[in-house]
């Protein structure tokens, strides 16, 4: 499996190496060509041209279609970084720290311009790509809102929540591998259950992300334990813990975790373990990662691939870090 | 003539109000209806009209087209004022300022891809326009970028600027009259024509803007007089003034232009009157106004109504405020 995907992200990062863009003004383009050159996971490039490979064997020709997913991606991220005013990315600066605010809302704005620019070349009918993609671009956009109105938001439900992060990251991973599949001509049923493969297999990394923030390896994840709990977002588990909770414990959990505590992390982390919150965490995972696989069994391609599709997916959402 | 644009700006905002989004979440689209609720000329929407009406008199046909247009202009100004700290847009409170900058930026975002979902729906051929507006759309970036360098370079050349608002506002109007004569089936040439057309005009109307600022009637102009110089922005009057003057004089005229003289605006009056920038100024204007004439004149449509768009675009460029 390692050796597959390390060729195929060999291949991703030699074609975004031959699209650097050269157009002008550098103010404009640079701050793109930077953001796209700082790194990544590469997954929505990943997952397109596994997409791709379900049905046809030359996967080169979807490396054009993964980097306008990538973009749009990038895209987001730039934006998002200055909304939520994050001074790194990928351990680099982010756009509008390295440059300036200016310049990454108008290097943003063009990214944009430039996944439309790309999703348009892609014959034999863009409109159906374009109107899937606009309908998930739009999406992200409304995910992005929700998150940002969920912060000054006391009464978000779980299913608020999921409904979030199932915008604001899920439905790119799902459409993902849909466009690869729809560029290798698989069919219609094929690429819905595509797509709800990847939008529940989404979820689930995402609730990994909530539970590796406070379980996790902190060495492998790379950042502080319970960086969420610091910052009183509202994950998975906080708000799975404010449902169990009753009155009194209820108030004095929200006022902790809003609080300045030094020692909130180990008082909120003694709270979530009393109520099972991890197992609570791990069962929601596992329900949505079974779901995603309900749907690739549905789909019909070669068993091996849709195997290797799975057990890649799995790999991801099974991650410590 | 002003019977026809009233009707044609009532049929526009008719159509306006009944493409208020209703989309969810209310965070996300409420700044999106306010910013399209402001008002303002519907300069493009009018151009996409005309631009239709030349081929063909079923006008409503294109009233989806300029709505489409109209919203890119207006994501356009929803993001520059953020870039700009301007606090008004139309008389009343910028997005950024009635909300907030987060809420500008994601509703920006969100109001390009709607450009894209309605473009998208226009048959027969989509990728044509939608290629051609990804180019205007860039090159209205592009022209937002050199827009935003030239504050901080001291050696913008006249070919610069006029380069720079060539991009920044002349191409989304040339592209107003071509996109409606596409819709309405025009032949190549005369939608080359006809953006050629607007992109002149277009220059004109912006060198009109320069001249106003110092030499329009403030009442009629509604701001206040010399706005751009005590701003120090480089505008056609300055950059063509800086040329004209030599050392020493030009380091004095340099200096003066930055500095905070209360009677900053009278003095770099003077200079301009000394060196006929206004002349100089008309005479820009006119030799662009001309070479719109001339593209217009090879278009092969009804004389009258190509006679009622010259004098449409003429008065826009003569008017005093």
């Amino acid at each position: 499996m390692e050796s597959k995907v390390k060729d195929l992200i060999a291949l991703i990062t030699d074609h975004g190496e031959s699209n650097i863009s050269e157009r002008k003004p550098a103010t404009l383009y640079a701050p793109r060509n930077y953001m796209m050159g700082l790194g990544g996971k590469k997954l929505r490039s990943l997952l397109c041209l596994l997409g791709y490979e379900l049905y046809r064997s030359d996967v080169e020709s979807a490396l054009d279609l993964a980097y306008a997913i990538e973009l749009f991606h990038n895209f987001t991220l730039v934006h998002d970084d200055i909304m939520d005013a994050a001074t790194t990315r990928r351990g680099q600066e982010a756009v509008h720290i390295k440059y300036d605010v200016n310049s990454a809302i108008l290097t943003g704005d063009v990214m944009l311009i430039e996944v439309y620019d790309r999703l348009a070349r892609f014959d034999p009918s863009p409109p159906l790509l374009m109107q899937r993609f606009t309908q998930i671009a739009r999406e992200v956009c409304e995910g992005q809102s929700l998150d940002m109105q969920f912060e000054t938001d006391d009464a978000v439900s779980i299913q608020q929540y999921l409904h979030m992060i199932e915008l604001k990251t899920a439905v790119l991973i799902g459409f993902s591998l849909e466009a690869g599949a729809w560029l290798a001509g698989a069919p219609e049923k094929d690429r819905q259950h595509l797509y709800q493969f990847g939008v529940n297999a989404g979820i689930a990394f995402q609730l990994q992300d909530d539970f590796l923030d406070l379980y996790g390896d902190s060495d492998a994840v790379g950042k502080k334990v319970g960086g969420d709990i610091l910052q009183g977002k509202k994950t998975y588990l906080y708000l799975r813990a404010a449902e169990l909770l009753e009155e009194p414990d209820l108030v004095s959990f929200l006022a902790l975790y809003k609080s300045r505590d030094p020692e909130k992390v180990s008082k909120v982390k003694r709270i979530f373990d009393d109520l099972y919150i991890s197992h609570y965490c791990g069962e929601a995972k596992r329900s949505f990662f079974d779901l995603a696989i309900s749907h690739m069994a549905a789909v019909k391609a070669d068993e091996q691939k849709k195997k290797f599709l799975v057990e890649f997916s799995r790999g991801l959402f099974e991650r410590d870090k």
